[in-house]
């Protein structure tokens, strides 16, 4: 399957595996599958099943007669055309996954993705949820610090949290996670956290990040790439998003309608993902079918050199097996029967969906509020970048540099999120509780809002969902060191409807309305 | 779902939850899922998608127009008249599993498995492999022991060999794990193991074990029970091939037809469960789909108190998600088509055909070998039980009670395996590998015939894979304080047809023949 030979191969890594990963046994059927494909060999060794429901028949459901079990043949599932061929499927597979699939992804990964080191390989799992936690199993030991972007999705802490592993939270900006920052606390680990292993594993979402919305571009992905083989870190690319990614965009009260493109050109505008600057190996890709064909396949699969593919299916033989046939199947089908230039066109059109969904959000606010960009009208307001939110019948022309707009985000180049910034220390309430003596006032004038929005009909998820856990003592906005008088929510526009969206903007800025008071 | 509310609730087993059990944190969005069902509430909270390629039309594989994307309705798969209704799977969903599946298989509990106490509840997953690694991170901490049976199914090792857990074999005999030996395990673990952990987690294959296809019976189950309750062990009932139970049987040269039942007499058939004598909670059931509908459905579900549930739950939601929606929806489907009635005549007819193959690898063991009752002609034979086996040409009378057979196997009362035991020290090979002074003549000699049948073209599994890992200082069958002068092997009979089964008896009787010098 290998079309990139003329690349050199991956380093060995194996110094990051897990104690629980190196201790993984080999399967003890190693030497059976030596003489499984010898002429003439009857195996009375498997435990496959020779007997399923006739066809599968899910149409009909019918109870097949006695006497059809009896024969002791082997019901061959002939596939009638148009029909999927379930043969492979329902039996006991390679926990690698379905090869044809494989094969499909493999072309599809050299083609769009190009990794820039020759052995990869790809291992089909049971989507990005399954698949990070097998990443955590394979290369992080209980008590791990784990290095993170500084909001980050919360269920992505799940696998570690409980093992006492913690987040190291590393700094963002518009463009996603930022080099320098994460520079700054490599180098800096040892005098900061003496006697502790320094971070080897950075997870991240670089492309229309959740919660943020911000993508990495190319630039960005090679800097961090740079400081990670400098530090030795290996890098998780959580990327369901990556083919969500938009084009730019003016903020204004009518949404603009997406420009079309054909498969081929939307390959070719689609930021590179750091597997493209992988020289080492030390790139993990997690990829899902969760926003590109449904959720409920629960499909996806890793990008990863030949020494964690292996681990990983050690792992996956004894802990799960192969991800569901029927999802396989139905998924493989789907993308032979488009080919790679139909499944590029329809990404690009579901592109074009979500990326409508953005305008339609973008422009719900833009009628709710005055929007400028923070550039030229919030110049001296410390990180406002993007678009800044004023009360309707602000005049422009009377915003003072340092003036605190009500909101300010920067319009997502991809994904399903938007991700605004409040700056709550304009808001009586807030300044009340301040000085109440309130431990943690950023934290209470968020939660009393997002309760104040719920009540007046219109659900967010509060920003405080995504901040990584470094550990019980690193709790309230100041223990954390984090931004004061700042407050997030996410809005997600994936899934409501036009109307539905512009009035839960409308009810939004109700609610703003009544807490700045203006 | 509750039906048998008249029953006391489980126990509080808390204090046997893992390390890592105990921490896994609740999701955050419990806040949000309060407010979900509010009248008019607009969500831009969730991260649900909203296009999928229309019908998901594996059919035929168009690509839709992108007009029909850009309208921003959400498609609603609209199932037609025996089609999947695919609305509720291909979204994300409830971890727990699809709410008409889980009521179809809590019914189905509660009719044919009757668990003694009140609120059990039912969690789907992605079939045993998955659902007993989820079991040992809820139960088991790094280092910690682990009683099963003396044989046991390698995989099951996978989850807790790497995180240093030890397996503490149970001695079986044909009606499986032994209360008694459980009992002095128990009753003397301080004295032969001090300053370490009792064992509080059971994992045992309770009906047509895999690979000794024997089965427990009421009884037995009752004293294993009792023994689990004094020294407060969690039973975990790994029970795929619970529907293949099949009928007593006497061994003849011609198989027997099985008797039909329909599904309420098979129901009535069945051994009780462990569930059936659970008064206390302290079963946890893993049921497959593997063995009944499909290996490919990648399907099963606990059965176990809400606290177990709850726990297990949190991990999943943050580990694996649902189960895939495909999978689920076809396998609802299919069982909803059916009913309970048809499901469990589906079942019964499936049994008649395993216990088919069953009589047909036995009647062609009858062909080549000798086959007599132990009980009377190997008596004073230790350990020969069930089915002896002479060479060909052996005149009966002429056998010592203390004449040691070439085998001799218990015929199963289920599933899909003989389980066949060799008298090796009658083999001259053996006794020269004494002579040698080799370190495990029983390992060399098993390794050996093995080869030998490969070689002969005939794959079996050997026993030794079945040996539980119990520490590096438990490897060879002195240390393991096994058996001497016995080796097993594992013959499937689910897989190949007649022709099939019976030449591999033939090639393994030729092989026996050269070894044993008869």
């Amino acid at each position: 399957m290998d079309t990139s030979s003329s690349l050199p191969n991956a380093l060995d890594l194996s110094g990051h595996l897990s104690y629980v990963s190196r201790n993984r046994f080999a399967s003890p059927l190693k030497d059976i599958f030596k003489y499984m494909g010898t002429p003439g060999m009857i195996s009375l060794a498997g435990a496959n099943v020779s007997i399923y429901p006739p066809s599968v028949n899910v149409q009909h459901g019918e109870v097949p007669p006695t006497s059809d079990l009896l024969t002791l043949s082997i019901p061959k599932v002939a596939p009638k055309r148009g029909e999927l061929d379930l043969s492979s499927v329902l039996q006991y597979g390679d926990c690698s996954g379905l090869p044809e699939l494989r094969t499909f992804l493999h072309k599809f990964t050299q083609d769009v993705y190009q990794p820039a080191y020759g052995n990869w390989e790809i291992q089909l799992n049971e989507g990005n949820t399954a698949s990070w936690t097998k990443v955590v199993r394979l290369l992080c030991d209980p008590g791990e610090h784990i290095l993170l972007e500084e909001f980050t999705f919360p269920s992505a802490m799940g696998p570690w949290v409980p093992q006492d592993c913690k987040g190291v939270p590393v700094k963002m900006d518009g463009r996603g996670l930022r080099a320098d920052d994460l520079e700054h606390v490599l180098s800096t680990w040892e005098a900061t956290h003496p006697g502790i292993k320094r971070p080897h594993v950075l997870y991240t979402i670089p492309c229309a990040q959740n919660p943020t919305g911000s993508t990495m571009d190319a630039e960005r992905k090679q800097e961090v790439y740079r400081v990670c083989q400098q530090f030795d870190v290996v890098i998780i690319e959580d990327s369901p998003y990556e083919a969500l990614q938009f084009r730019p965009f003016e903020i204004t009260p009518e949404p603009a309608a997406p420009v079309e493109q054909n498969g081929e050109e939307f390959r070719q505008a689609l930021v590179p993902s750091f597997l493209r600057f992988d020289t080492d190996g030390r790139v993990i890709r997690l990829e899902s079918f969760s926003k590109t064909l449904a959720p409920g396949s629960r499909l996806g699969y890793f990008v990863a050199n030949p020494l964690f593919t292996e681990r990983l299916l050690r792992g996956t033989e004894v802990e799960s097996q192969t991800p569901s046939g029927w999802s396989q199947s139905i998924v493989s089908r789907m993308l032979h029967t488009w080919g790679q230039d139909g499944y590029l066109e329809w990404l690009s059109r579901l592109r074009d969906a979500y990326e409508l969904r953005r305008n339609i959000m973008c422009a719900a606010l833009a009628k709710r509020y005055v929007a400028l960009p923070a550039e030229k009208y919030a110049a001296a307001v410390p990180g406002c970048e993007g678009v800044a939110l004023y009360p309707l019948g602000t005049d422009p022309a009377s915003i003072q540099p340092d003036q605190l707009p009500v909101a300010s985000f920067v319009p997502p180049a991809g994904g399903m999120f938007l991700w605004i910034k409040y700056y709550v220390s304009a808001a009586p309430g807030f300044q009340k509780l301040v000085e109440a003596g309130d431990a943690d006032p950023e934290a209470t004038f968020m939660h009393d809002m997002w309760t104040a929005l719920a009540e007046n009909l219109v659900l967010l998820t509060p920003g405080s969902y995504y901040v990584p856990f470094s550990g019980k003592d690193k709790v309230t906005t100041t223990e954390r060191d984090a931004e004061r008088g700042i407050g997030f929510f996410r809005f997600a526009f994936s899934y409501g409807d036009r109307d539905e969206m512009e009035e839960g903007i409308r009810r939004v800025e109700e609610v703003t309305k009544r807490l700045w008071q203006y």
